[in-house]
């Protein structure tokens, strides 16, 4: 699967993989790829000579990749996995055509695939992606931001790439009955609960862990779970708190340290990561109708994986 | 078309529509879905319930607005078409993701089309298109830039969407042999054609014409024909000209003035226009072994619009 990731990103305009090798050849954990290759084996996928679920598997990767160079442009991002980011390396310019190259070449590689029930379940999932990315535009800078938008937000902007990830899988396979429809449910899920806890590190306060640095998404004012249920339950004076430093992005150094306490006192944190258990319990579940087998345990690992890496 | 434009940009997140339709709803020639919609039928295609032609003319509209919109954050453009573009009014960012958003939606259009070949035909054009636009990026500000490159350039970031327009037209219409290449043929040339006239323009001096404001490209370090030729056939002192206002972009108010002058003196702005004469015959001509018919008159027509506007 590395392989072909390498291979798909040439071109002769050097700038291109120079660029996309920076992000994507920088290895990251490759799970909605690994999701992809593992669901499609799980489903009974591999004729010795067939590599169409790799090649989706690539597709898979380079959606993502596109999304987290115009992330980092829209997000002003200067490091990324404790590396610098493309976009402050090469410029804005660059990130977002190079990611726009890499989605267009994520289409060509599903049209080589050669399914067009797998290129509408990719296609929408990248629709849901770019409308869950102007979603969370415009629902950013508001502290009474309900949960249930939150939900939406991440399902749109993160769990549903997951789900349709593991789902072409299952299609790849030939699998179009109740195991499609469990390995989504299966991405779907996972999905949520590792943007929850990926959320829920952002105030955990332990830096050195994942080369993400705590306090992101209280700079740039990013409305997530754990601020929602500390404003929610916190007093007039809590809000003003919350209005100013992430409405305003009006912040005082101590103000990132007075958020984690805040978030702290309330059990934000605690039941954010509660939540996630929550998703990933019914992701597990969702793998119930499938035997015992090395592959369903590297799934159930995936999960364990998803929620640990906040212990 | 336009009916099926304006419903495809719709979306429960509503500055999705309200930025894209700034943009799209604003007209704009539809230069290229009208090809889509004019090839199929001047390849028959028109049973009266089947509106596919029209879903491709939709996606290929969207294709070039997600263009035009990431190409304005990339340029930081204030203008276009004479009216403030969507990043000066809501920002690069909204800008990038809607962008994304009628980039996928495109997509989506296409495999609701389902047809394999069109999909790949779109998806590789658009993948041209993005390789084409980091070309342009990495080339800009070489004054020495040989036409050879310019012309590599215009093709991928312009003309290739023309050709694949036309082409599908004719796919949709199941015309796959001869007509399928000669409206390919056409579409390329006539795209290489048009931006060779609008580049002519942007020295033209015919700022109301166009809505276009003259001097976008040289005040951006654009390389362009005519100053592909003017530096080619100028002396010592007019390269450095070139060198200090372009690649280095230091500009006075004057510079303008003898840019044009300088071009008009080496006779580069003709010979650009003389040059697009030649793809727009090569356009023409392409169109030899369809019967006389008012299609074939209206492409015709095309064809002298996108030349004529020089005069």
């Amino acid at each position: 699967m590395d392989r072909e990731i390498v291979a798909r990103m040439r071109s002769p305009v050097t700038l291109i993989p120079q660029l996309a090798n920076h992000l994507v050849g920088a290895g990251g954990k490759r799970m909605r790829p690994l999701l992809t290759v593992a669901a499609a084996r799980l489903c009974g996928f591999g004729a010795p000579d067939d590599d169409r679920h790799v090649k989706l598997a690539t597709c898979v990767e380079f959606i993502h990749s596109a999304t987290l160079l115009h992330d980092d442009v829209v997000d002003v991002s200067a490091l990324r996995r404790g590396k610098p980011t493309a976009n402050s390396l090469w410029g804005d310019k660059a990130s977002v055509l190079v990611g726009d190259f890499l989605f267009t070449r994520a289409f060509e590689l599903m049209v080589d695939v050669g399914s067009l029930d797998i290129l509408g379940v990719l296609s929408r999932a990248s629709s849901t992606i770019a409308e869950g990315e102007v979603l969370q535009l415009v629902t950013q800078r508001d502290s009474s931001t309900p949960e249930a938008t939150y939900l939406e937000v991440i399902k749109a902007k993160t769990a549903k790439l997951f789900a349709a990830a593991a789902e072409v899988g299952a299609m790849v396979a030939g699998r179009n009955g109740p195991e499609r429809v469990a390995l989504e449910s299966f991405g779907m899920n996972l999905g949520i609960a590792f943007q929850l806890v990926d959320d829920a590190l952002d105030y955990a306060g332990r830096e050195a862990k994942l080369g993400k640095s705590v306090g992101d998404d209280f700079r740039e004012g990013k409305i997530t779970l754990p601020v929602i249920l500390a404003f929610l339950r916190g007093g007039r004076v809590d809000r003003e708190f919350w209005k100013r430093t992430l409405e305003k992005l009006d912040q005082q150094p101590e103000d990132l340290e007075r958020a984690q306490s805040l978030i702290e006192r309330h059990n934000a944190l605690t039941d954010t990561l509660e939540r996630a258990r929550h998703y990933g319990a019914m992701a597990r579940d969702a793998l119930g109708l499938f035997g015992d087998s090395p592959l369903k345990d590297a799934l159930l690992e995936a999960v364990d994986f998803a929620i640990d890496r906040a212990h």
